[in-house]
């Protein structure tokens, strides 16, 4: 998602409180400061709309939005200034997320979003992709023994590398999907960005990984 | 791939040398029988076109078809008798698959072909998928050590399906494509029942399985 520079952005930002500015000052505190059990993060917020959604439906969730871009962080903060509704279980950051390990104590994270992340197509930018085994080293850090990694996205060969990049750093594939919206998914909201490809009648594919198989208990 | 029954297909079956009547007695000889060092097996060939296509595009290989419908079959092996070009390295069977362990010995076998298997779409008979985990457990056994499975589909639920069994049973994802034909793939022929598909715009997922991942030599 490609934007012009927004000039009021920066001092917006600066200006809100929900946007936490040294990020590493909270590691291992982050529960405790927006009151849950269970963290969701979401790297790549773009405008918002996802990040916004799934924190009212569920409130009893702490919900981290994560965006790099300062123009495009600017206009989801400011969808969560103008929202109603409960907004203390939410925080914003403005940066990029390769050192996110800085950010979050180990196994402090219980989800991460990827939510039609970047697909930098050039080979030599691959590296840059949010599922590069290097990110997928921080999230295997981060995240609590039974999280997992929800990636959606209409770029097939986003996907296709993605698949492979957990597999090759051993994670279990827990949920797949090529044609996400073939049925009704009511629990996970639908955005603006997603709805595009929705119209167009263009599939959207979807992984959930978890760093370990899910043993089912015996009754 | 439903069609009625041809009432010439069993005589004609019976007819042919090419056709083999009781796999089992040659379990362990393929290969000297076909007089090649590497064994291509296609389960479901339907109408046999990647089956005569891909044996004159790589004939130093075997190639065995597999078709249990009498009357899909009769129109394979047709096929094979109408064409030119070398035919000694090529055998079919008409039979099901189920229990395809006996037919060949543990390691026999270096390629598996699953091209457009039957979605048995109903989930009480997702047992009889091709990719089900009874039919891998015999996979595992037949293929060689380095060996492979290839698989491809226009089905969706199909090739999810696929994908989380042959994760569940311990293989490898060697090669993973939403969009097959996205970009051209001259080394695997295109099928008349593939073209169909392409030219309606719907995507071929295809995937590789191996046992274990390859290891890549140091130079």
């Amino acid at each position: 998602m490609r934007m012009r520079k927004l000039p009021w952005a920066e001092d917006f930002l600066n200006e809100q409180e929900v946007v936490v500015k040294e990020p590493a000052q909270y590691k291992g505190t982050w529960k405790e400061m927006l009151d849950c059990t269970c963290l969701h993060v979401e790297i790549g917020t773009g405008k918002g709309d996802y990040w916004t959604k799934m924190s009212q439906c569920y409130p009893d969730f702490g919900w981290i939005g994560v965006e790099k871009n300062s123009s495009v962080a600017a206009l989801a903060v400011r969808k969560f200034v103008n929202m109603e509704g409960k907004k203390e279980h939410m925080r914003f950051i403005q940066d990029d997320a390769e050192e996110i390990a800085q950010w979050f104590a180990h196994g402090e994270v219980d989800v991460i979003h990827l939510n039609f992340s970047d697909p930098w197509p050039k080979k030599r930018a691959h590296k840059k992709r949010l599922s590069n085994h290097k990110f997928i080293a921080q999230y295997a850090d981060i995240l609590s023994d039974d999280g997992e990694i929800q990636m959606k996205t209409d770029n097939s060969s986003l996907f296709e590398y993605s698949i492979m990049e957990f597999q090759n750093e051993g994670w279990y594939l827990h949920d797949f999907s090529v044609d996400y919206r073939r049925v009704e998914h009511d629990e996970d909201v639908i955005t603006e960005y997603e709805n595009r490809f929705m119209e167009r009648n263009q599939p959207i594919y979807r992984a959930v990984w978890k760093k370990h198989p899910v043993v089912k208990k015996e009754n």
